[in-house]
């Protein structure tokens, strides 16, 4: 039988658009004498739609969709991601299914059993779980249908950055008892640089304790914050990968089920966690632009190393001619902010301008000199200029409908070194879920064939330049010692003896968790943050403001 | 058997204070010769804690609490809600338990069965879900023990705005199979104006089907975004409430089990939604400012209704002297709009300065000039205005102190005729969940016995005075009917076309609709809302950013 692997890219909620895509693989499939085609997770909405699922003109428009894309199903079958109705009068209103759909019209319903509640994802908020096991029998051959999470019932050490549940029901083991020729996995399987390890193991775990072949699709592209990256693939019933699409692109292959057994297997090269995230983020950006209907990008440049990287990015992402960059020196900023900036946006090929806040800030000082009467200058004065470049980048946003990128990295996010209404502004953040030591490596990256990042930007000590000779390392940590806690206590959720224990000072460790718990409440209100890692501050990461959590 | 129902108000993560209200209280019961002294739901670490349930640090100490609890049980049990770890190696880790306490040491350990992840609960992400059902047996009494929403297995057509999953099991139904002599459930079930009458619908009902006494212990206080009202009773096997507790404050109460069935009946009066949603404000401003040990508040006064309702309730709640006003007119405010603000500050004894905007306006324009020229005024500069009253007023809250209370409502909220970064700013919004119309009706209900909020304020016609002229109703349809129309699309969640049946002229409606859904980024970074609905933006309502979600 020939499958057709679809790996496209979907854009939440945008079912017009979603289904034309899928008919659009439908007819490429006809004329390739296709017999399935497969698409991933929840393809027909997007995934996660959230509680977009709880509208019922939501629901209504998919199974519009839904009868359409039937209509194309002659001569070919489809499996599609998608909602579907609970019609039992017990349980949630929805399932999260795989649709057999072929001569027209939906045959069979395949029901997704395991339902994360971890990290990012809310499945069971909307979802009944799956009780039953059937095969799907077609053109002679039986194929176990899974969706996604379905294959991630087995808790090992190497998952332990994934999640912490061992679910007590294996899907693969229930359908394996009828006897299956191979498994299809419909996947929703965003992207952090270490899914895709993890992702791997499971698959070729599974294939080799069931003997079974794995067909798995995923799904490529951003909606937001979660980043999918594709890597669909198949595994041969020995875990070996004999056939695989590529990442961060759109892609389709046609595999006959008959051959999987005799394709050569495909070593797969390791791509560096640096150059994953990337292409994540140049695709997450990409896509937040394009999926948004936006087309320009403005941030503010200081000439440091987290605006330079995040405008290479950009410009990367959407063209040096849609980014725009402003630069706003205070008294405080050095001469060479001012060239580096300068030099970045001409490496780019991005527009740029330069407005002052010093008269502003005066004018800010002047209109509070009674209020401020017999007061000491403090951080407020500080975060009068960083939200003042706020206030401007804001006005040159909203006049030129150019949208605002968030240039924050996570390190500072996590310890609340950021100004709120500030530096925190932004449609998006870039690198809000990347390391400062990651920044540099990333910059590094950027600059891997020329130099596009002035290497002053890079080497130079960090600093906000909010008062005469500020650095971060002042008040902060060495950047490696600090990104070394942050990434113990917030991606390794380790305990402070924990991350002590590991070799860090114990006051340095108490100060820079109580740094994290004490600034919650800006990240409340924080942009969305494209997720490249396993813990992401934002949706995957909950934590209540109220947090009088001592540390012992 | 003596049962003290302890109705208290707990700080989430600050397990030192709770336990020390909880021993506190079983001291006081021991003092009465109680038998059993009956706590809330997660009454040791607080409810809802959020991703602070998966950090070891924190479950360390919950169970180091329970030790120190634990021994002072001793001539009296309790029950206690609290996290308990999961022993199995399936399954997640923890569970919702009710400890029940005696002789020193945990005997018995009831497990929370329907686990809610509707609107804010997340209960699934955290919890394994009960499977076994006994009885707590003590004193020759046998206890049916739940938990909260155990209680709320049937899906009535009363229940649509609290949750729309009819659960497959009935935790009463299997526990009545062991004859209990009467029920406890020890509830975390927060504030919304409907969800008294529900809950009192639930409790009643369940007493009348399986014919047996319900002793129910909700808890009160703010987290947050959460209020719980208490409201803490007894009802007997009739259905009839024979001891009720009060609302919005710490109660304690003794009764005796063998009296249950011959307490007179309590005639218990309805208090009106209005009257309701004050007293949760006004305790959920004063527990955000206590539990996070801020003492004073700041705000912009503009003479408006918004300001002035959210200057009333704040100076209710941490007292006028703690209150802090900044008036900040621009050209374009009215005379009327000073002195209503002035008048209102002087009513509430709270303090209030005056800084203009005008210069600080007029020095970003000028830092512009060059961006601007050639370009149409607009928008820009309304949010100009706006942002710079948000500087101002952050400034002022970094100098002194004061948390700066945001005071947009709901319907504002809503449809995006909010500024980020501006009058979206603040620590937490008091009225971002009442709606326009509610506001009104609030402001009037402040001023029952004398005129507290000044009359012009509730009656000239809302205006955001950014430019000449500016009123609410020229660009958004009159609020009875915009709330009516966001009432029905955001609580009732119905969809376009029944919203249009419902007799809402159809253009109105795609509008309105359509603005909701395009504002979603604006409230992914709005402050915390206090809740006092059944579906309050933030936590609860979850929407992805890219909903290209066409109207039908």
């Amino acid at each position: 039988m020939k499958i057709q692997l679809e790996q496209l890219n979907y854009t939440i909620g945008d079912l017009r658009e979603n289904s034309q895509k899928i008919i659009s693989a439908i007819e490429q499939g006809k004329s390739k004498q296709v017999d399935l085609v497969v698409f991933s997770e929840l393809a027909l909405c997007g995934y996660i739609p959230h509680d977009m699922l709880e509208q019922k003109d939501f629901i209504d428009m998919v199974y519009e969709q839904i009868d359409i894309i039937a209509s194309h199903c002659h001569e070919i079958a489809i499996i599609l991601g998608s909602p579907w109705i609970n019609d039992s009068e017990k349980g949630k209103k929805l399932f999260n299914a795989a649709l057999f759909i072929s001569d027209g019209q939906v045959q069979k319903v395949f029901k997704k059993t395991l339902l994360p509640t971890y990290d990012i994802f809310d499945d069971y908020r909307y979802f009944e779980p799956n009780t039953e096991f059937n095969l799907l029998e077609y053109k002679g051959e039986k194929i176990a249908v899974t969706i996604c999470e379905d294959l991630w019932d087995k808790q090992e050490a190497s998952y332990q950055f994934a999640k912490e549940t061992l679910y007590s029901i294996s899907p693969l083991q229930e359908l394996s008892k009828h006897k299956p020729d191979y498994v299809i996995n419909i996947a929703g399987s965003p992207f952090s640089y270490n899914q895709e390890d993890l992702r791997k193991q499971v698959l070729i775990q599974n294939a080799k304790q069931y003997n079974l072949p794995i067909i798995y699709v995923n799904q490529i592209g951003a909606n937001t914050e979660l980043i999918y990256d594709g890597g669909s693939r198949v595994i041969n019933q020995d875990g070996e990968i004999v056939n695989q699409l590529s990442h961060f692109n759109e892609d389709s292959k046609v595999i006959d089920t008959e051959e999987i057994d005799s394709l050569p297997v495909i070593e797969s090269k390791p791509v560096e966690k640096i150059e994953m995230i990337h292409n994540a983020l140049v695709l997450g950006i990409r896509d937040f632009y394009h999926k948004m209907g936006f087309k320009t990008a403005i941030m503010g440049l200081s000439g440091g190393i987290d605006s330079a990287l995040t405008a290479a990015l950009v410009a990367e992402a959407i063209g040096g001619e849609n980014t725009y960059g402003i630069l706003m020196p205070s008294k405080y900023s050095s001469d060479h902010s001012i060239k580096d900036a300068v030099q970045l946006a001409k490496n780019l090929g991005m527009h740029y301008e330069t407005i002052s806040i010093q008269q502003s800030f005066e004018s800010i000082n002047t209109s509070m000199s009674e209020y401020f009467a017999g007061k000491e200058e403090d951080v407020t004065e500080e975060n009068i200029q960083a939200r003042l470049r706020g206030v401007i980048l804001m006005a040159a946003s909203n006049k030129d409908g150019h949208i605002l990128v968030n240039t924050s990295n996570k390190s500072e996010t996590a310890v609340g070194y950021t100004t709120l209404y500030g530096d925190m502004n932004g449609g998006f953040s870039v690198l809000g879920d990347v390391y400062k030591t990651d920044v540099f490596a990333l910059s590094r990256f950027i600059n891997r064939n020329r130099d596009i990042i002035p290497e002053n930007s890079i080497t130079k000590p960090p600093s906000a330049e909010l008062r005469l000779g500020q650095k971060d390392e002042d008040s902060l940590p060495p950047y490696e010692i600090l990104d070394g806690i942050l990434f113990s206590y917030i991606e390794k959720k380790l305990s402070v003896t924990e991350i002590i224990n590991a070799g860090y000072a114990a006051e340095t460790v108490r100060f820079v968790v109580n740094l994290v718990n004490r600034n919650e409440h800006k990240r409340f209100q924080a942009p969305p943050i494209l997720r490249v890692s396993s813990k992401a501050f934002g949706f995957g990461r909950r934590m209540p403001l109220i947090a009088k959590y001592l540390i012992k």
